[in-house]
């Protein structure tokens, strides 16, 4: 979405307001609701959605007024940042909007956890992504691999960076890419294993383009996945810990979160595969003295996956009970124990040659 | 150190153990002691420091002789990395080790926990970084500014990469600095601070390098620090949060940390200054609305920083003690109070230009 189109929306609702007054009539706001019972899992398009439930927020109930005040505030402050070309970090404009209203001893804001969910009201108000708000979240991640982007007027090849690779920021919608010429995206959870395959030059073997998360991954690095799949026509495969938190990572980067599901169709990348760690890889590869014991935690997350509408696959569902039954996890890291080159020359190329990948 | 050295390094050590045992002597090792008895901090030299007290491992002793064993299964694997050409996480490292000892039920590692804190033994032992021994920990950080890094054949121009920046890899040993025209460092605690000064053009219109260590600073951050200052006579000075967190994380990139007290040398940059944010900030600047109050973790962990020999110089000991006083501590982004532009424009140029550092 251009900035124009963004100022535009964020006037419109400041206009709308702006005639209730003059028509003497109460101000109010239609939010819509973000609880577990408007967001449903899409499972045409793989992707978790928002529903069409909307709150009503009015300047005349007490308990809305001062929320409404705050979100006028944080309105009028990103269409400042987006007229201006400028970018903010939430703190920051928190910071930028904390102030005591005059004649009072009142602060506009006493914290930043009033102005955080404010943020996402707006942004799934007017439809637009946070970083279209010129707003940014903490950044992770990095890219290594044979694409040129183009960034600020800098044509960065990403194949000429050594072992360090990009470092992803938190908005990359700015990203130009040209010369594509790698023929997919392998999605890493570890620093340590994107480490591995630069230095078994991975990506320079298999033609691929490698991308870091870190653990759960950051908002940049998940709208640079959406947008290399969408706008390129990359395919994405990820390779995760063999564990019930790697596997949400994976479905989070696949379909989107519950928090985030206003911006799924932006954040997810829904044509994404998973090539490991699976449980059945433990048979197939010998691994069964490297595995891990499950604790408390991770039976529990177990459940919480297999009741997900997004895990209902077979074969998710298959690798989840499998490891119940088990009762161990598996590290990425595990695969050291063949020996360091195994993950680089066996294990991936075998398992994406093969087509041996989860939905 | 040139790979071949190290080699030579843990060759003697096993020779010593060799010719113990063909003599029908018992086997020993002697280890440096690692505990704050054998710490010290050096003042002239501004580095903390590991002292001559030492420990013997014997293999003999049944207290010791599984440790014995694991130490010397770790130094042959080093070896072998390092004759290679490979390197591996300290993750990887153990995973490589773990095998079931043959005719026993016995494992050579039951945990990472186990090989660990024996890395740290060889290092000591050695004299060798862990890096010398091919071996890595978790990577962070990003750097941008005027400089050309060679990095495996690639020569990276870090003032051409858009606002994104190089990931700083875990193992910085085979950078070659080339083309180094900034002319100085400034090393950022936050990445929302990074991003707002590289928003700013604050390195090109300062010509300096900008590093974020996104919290406390990973090995590769501190030993890319220590290279740019010791190697190319790099000035560095480091921007933090004010509150006794931030100050810790410049002491540690300034004179090392105790758990790596044996590699202050090769972590540490003594040379570096401190440019906030300061608690006289606070007035000079009139941040007094946009401090925070500080919890009791904060109070316990400023006096915990003035009892340390390296916070005793007066300017640091004046800040901590007006932090107690005042009761408050101040974020890096408080600054946007002012203006988003406020820190590049004002804040660090004037207190730059005018060397109202700490030291």
């Amino acid at each position: 979405m251009s900035d124009k189109k963004v100022i535009k929306k964020i006037g419109e609702l400041a206009d709308q307001i702006d005639k209730s007054i003059s028509g003497e009539k109460i101000p109010t706001m239609k939010v819509p609701l973000r609880s577990i019972s408007n967001i449903h899992f899409d499972a045409k398009n793989n992707l978790l959605r928002l529903g069409k439930k909307r709150s009503t927020r009015s300047f005349m109930n007490i308990a809305h007024s001062r929320r409404f005040m705050q979100t006028m505030l944080i309105g009028a402050k990103c269409k400042e940042l987006v007229e201006r070309g400028k970018t903010a970090s939430i703190r920051e404009l928190y910071y930028q909007l904390k102030h005591t209203i005059a004649g009072t001893k009142e602060n506009t804001f006493e914290d930043q956890s009033e102005s955080d969910p404010l943020i996402v009201d707006l942004e799934t108000m007017l439809e637009v992504l946070r970083e279209e708000l010129h707003l940014k979240a903490d950044d992770k991640g990095k890219i290594i691999g044979n694409i040129v982007i183009e960034d600020t007027g800098d044509f960065i090849d990403c194949s000429k960076l050594g072992r360090s690779g990009l470092a992803i920021p938190s908005i990359v919608e700015h990203y130009k890419f040209h010369e594509v010429k790698a023929d997919y995206a392998l999605v890493i959870e570890t620093g340590a294993m994107f480490d591995r395959l630069v230095e078994e030059k991975y990506h320079q073997k298999n033609n691929c383009l490698m991308i870091a998360t870190s653990g759960q991954a950051a908002r940049g690095i998940r709208r640079l996945v959406n947008r290399l799949n969408r706008e390129v026509g990359m395919p994405v495969i990820m390779f995760t810990d063999g564990d019930p938190w790697g596997y949400y990572i994976y479905s989070v980067m696949k379909a989107g979160s519950m928090a985030l599901a206003h911006e799924s169709e932006r954040l997810g990348t829904p044509e994404m595969k998973f090539v490991g760690m699976t449980m059945t890889d433990i048979d197939s590869y010998g691994l069964e003295k490297v595995t891990e014991g499950l604790k408390d935690v991770d039976r529990k997350r177990i459940n919480e996956l297999l009741a997900y509408p997004w895990f209902q696959k077979k074969q998710w569902k298959h690798q989840l009970k499998l490891m119940a039954e088990k009762g161990v996890r598996i590290e990425q890291q595990a695969l050291a124990s063949k020996s360091l080159e195994f993950v680089a020359e066996e294990y991936l190329p075998e398992k994406i040659s093969k087509e041996n990948l989860l939905p």
